[in-house]
């Protein structure tokens, strides 16, 4: 069990998300800050380094966010929707655009192909934490 | 002049938003970063600690995102709408609550005043920057 | 695997440092930097929020410096000891401090125990590294 | 005056440090911060961005490692040695790197030529702070 979910755990008062959506939210976005970070770098390591000028800034964009996001989210006593929800779009943009510009990449690099994995990943859970953020409390 | 005014200066080609609107969004970021950090541990060194734990959450909060979105508006090269607008959502969001918040203490402590301050400055910010964002670019 | 492994399998070239070694200690720097900020939030959340302050500085402390070692030393490709090294030991420092300190408050809050937890494998891991890092190149 | 300033004039207690010079070293530590991110995006914008591959590296690495410094050393209420002094180390070293590394540019790009003095600027704060804080408290 991640720390995440462990954390989540130790929780004595209802959360209003599902614990299980919200630490695989956490754990890809921890991930896709470390894999986009190291994908950066390892494009900066190619020869052909000018053509990955793109993926690099998309991988350094996804850092920041999926980054702050982690923080944001792990701190579940005062949930504010207004913030939440659209910080948690920038995740599900950045991700997509990094995960597309990445997935043209994959068949040359494979670094490219496990950063294109952890962005789609990430964006995936990004969405299904909005998902059950938008639902009415009376049917979660 | 900032560093982050005088670096605009330096790029030869076209921004796609005034560097001056620019500039002062990222200097306003800048500061409330640093300012939530320092008032979120000014508040835990307060003896009313308990009645400003709303205050210490939103401070942690706003100091994430507006931290990233420095990192992701001085990158220039490569500007993204769908990244950058929901980014600046979220921070003119997290702003806004830290900002009611810590003024709500400002009478009290100091520190919640200077806050609330920079608060402001960085909500306004990020609100002219995102007004600059949607005009289309013939009317710029 | 992790995607920090995944991510230093693709490397074609020689890492001066052992890839398990490295992965592990990514990804113990990782959830560390995530454990931190979810136990300050839960200390904040405790009726006894006042004797929970010195807790709450720590994590944050350790957050802020796993978080950005992370990104640090993802970057294989220039790997320099005289920022890698000091670096590495104020992470051991931080996590040291934060393990003591959350060890403390471990019997009455079970989020303090994980995070105690946390912060003693992200030491062990950051103490490992360090060591090989100051191995001559001859004797790994 | 800047925020950093004026949020540490706000402090009752005894800091134990010139609060100028922790302001002073707070606020180069910030613009350091904005500046690399700037600089590693301009170098990325540059025709023979292969040959700045070393430089956006080191500002990638400046970026992470004072941007963290800034909420660790804005933190003033427990001030922990053990973790802060090679903390402020690593800032030195990396300032150093990335600083020699983007004067060997600064003819050729402006934008290096501004990073570069805001690295000089930035380690030449962190320097002082060092010494200030290893000076014996009689002495101060």
């Amino acid at each position: 069990m991640s720390y995440a979910r462990q954390m989540l755990e130790t929780y004595r008062r209802e959360l209003n998300v599902d614990p299980g959506v919200l630490a695989a939210t956490i754990d890809a976005l921890s991930d896709c800050t470390q894999a986009c970070a190291a994908d950066a770098d390892a494009d900066l390591s190619e020869p052909n380094v000018a053509e990955l000028v793109k993926c690099i800034r998309l991988c350094l964009e996804c850092t920041d966010i999926c980054g702050a996001t982690v923080g944001v989210i792990s701190r579940q006593g005062e949930y504010d929707a207004d913030v939440a929800t659209p910080l948690l779009e920038a995740c599900v943009a950045t991700c997509k655009s990094c995960g597309d510009e990445c997935e043209r990449h994959a068949r040359m690099h494979e670094h490219c192909r496990v950063c294109a994995e952890a962005c789609r990943r990430c964006e995936r859970a990004c969405r299904e934490l909005l998902a059950a953020l938008k639902l009415p409390a009376a049917m979660k």
